[in-house]
């Protein structure tokens, strides 16, 4: 459905009351979105009537210049296909101009250390266009409860800020990383990896292992805790690791010694593809409390 | 009632459900304001409940360093006797750190022609100040309509523009502006004049009039209209115009020739005072169309 119909079915709805679920995505979806599904779902289901809303919008603000806005993966049939499997009432799937019609001039960006390191580093702009569109697709869903990957750890933790910054009425709720047999974070971009490369990125996972055993053992030098996947990574010719990061989970900036909860987490390039995997360390059960 | 009243209020009400109206003031109210309230009280009347939040909230952000935050007139309980007058059901006033918490890092702002002359120019910051705390009090208070006044026109159509653009759900209501009995708009700045430029500023209103009348009887030379405004000014030393401008609505960029609606507007300095007025030209009614 359009924006209007979606706006229309809320409204239907009798506005989105407490019961509303909502994920925003896009497309491409894979066990890891199914998996935000199904939380919004049982989620929803307890409250009330069960109601989930899921978007597939191919976000080009996020994207950087030379990044691979153009050849993203697309799946639109496959992708209502599963959410009709999985019972979702309602799927927004905007065109461009819907979301960003001739003339569309407006930002929302959440400033500081939380959007320059890391992922910022690279791909400047990206949190930028990840929170407008994002604030966007809140006011047309008017959502409830809202749910995100803990893979995109960043991206969580700047829509957090933004969320409790703004005071947007929607809870958001942290879903745990679905894996591959071998431990690969599932993503969409896994698509592009070669054989050769697909088998190197296993070793992303048990590099993030190893290191969250050092942390569990006691270690709390992150230096230590960095380098143990540094080396871990080291090992496999095929991965070019661009960042490991052990930092503090309210500005992302780097630990010297862990005094409280973490993010270990690294940006990798396997062949063409640029992946991304972490580790939460330090929390009281398996996800952050994020407002 | 602080921000988690005034969310518990309308959550008491079922939602802002169809009829809330939203009045955002900086306080020091005047009969400017309470025609914003009694539109919004008038048209959440005929559809429903009858009701209306105002909120009063002097906004650090939407003042340039040099400006008059520290001087800019106060009196919340003379506000809060002449909204009790008006039957207003709630009154909306946080606290600086419930609208800014410590760490507050997130920008709403619209960018391009239309925040960056007028105001804009002698107010760097300003309109993104502005949207800032607008969309912040709409997802608080979350109003099926707003109330804006037409005096301060640019704030108008750019808080219009990020309510587009984000698809923010509440629909912009403006309202004419209110003078005084010589035709000064009412403004809570008018406090600072002393009697001199008080007497002064009498000439703003007329020039536009004037102007107004010159256009009415069909210029639509824009350098005419403008200099029609800038020779009536000059008559009077207490009065230095910053501004005058005969702009499009759409994007605030000058007319050469007027071919569509026009807001001639100017800024003029009456002594320390920094004043603002306008006349919308070529609208259908006495008021645009905004969303």
């Amino acid at each position: 459905m359009d924006r209007l119909e979606t706006v229309d079915q809320v409204r239907a709805w009798g506005g989105s009351g407490p019961d509303l679920g909502f994920v925003p995505t896009m497309g491409a979806l894979h066990a890891g979105h199914l998996a935000l599904v199904e939380q919004a779902h049982s989620d929803s289901t307890r409250i009330g009537s069960g109601r989930v809303i899921v978007s597939i919008f191919v976000n080009p603000l996020q994207f950087g210049p030379n990044e691979d806005l153009e050849r993203y993966p697309r799946d639109l049939e496959g992708d209502l296909r599963q959410l009709a499997e999985a019972k979702v009432d309602a799927v927004f799937f905007p065109k461009l101009d819907e979301i960003y019609p001739d003339g569309f001039a407006t930002t929302v960006q959440v400033d500081g250390p939380l959007t320059e390191r890391l992922e910022a580093a690279s791909r400047p702009g990206h949190f930028a266009g990840v929170t407008t569109v994002v604030a966007k697709l809140f006011q047309i869903v008017q959502p409830a409860r809202s749910y995100f990957g803990m893979k995109d750890a960043q991206q969580l933790l700047v829509i957090a800020k933004m969320v409790r910054d703004l005071a947007i009425p929607t809870a958001l709720v942290p879903v745990p990383t679905v894996r591959e047999p071998d431990g690969l974070a599932m993503s969409s971009r896994n698509a592009y990896l070669t054989p050769q490369a697909r088998a190197a990125a296993a070793a992303i996972p048990r590099a993030l292992d190893s290191a969250a055993e050092l942390y569990e053992g006691g270690e709390r030098d992150a230096g230590r805790l960095r380098q143990s996947v540094e080396t871990a990574l080291g090992n496999e010719p095929l991965l070019r690791p661009q960042y490991v990061s052990c930092a503090r989970l309210d500005t992302l900036e780097e630990w010297d010694k862990v005094e409280g909860a973490a993010l270990l987490s690294l940006a990798v390039e396997a062949g063409q593809t640029r992946l991304i995997d972490n580790r939460w360390l330090g929390l009281a059960g398996d996800r952050p409390e994020l407002n």
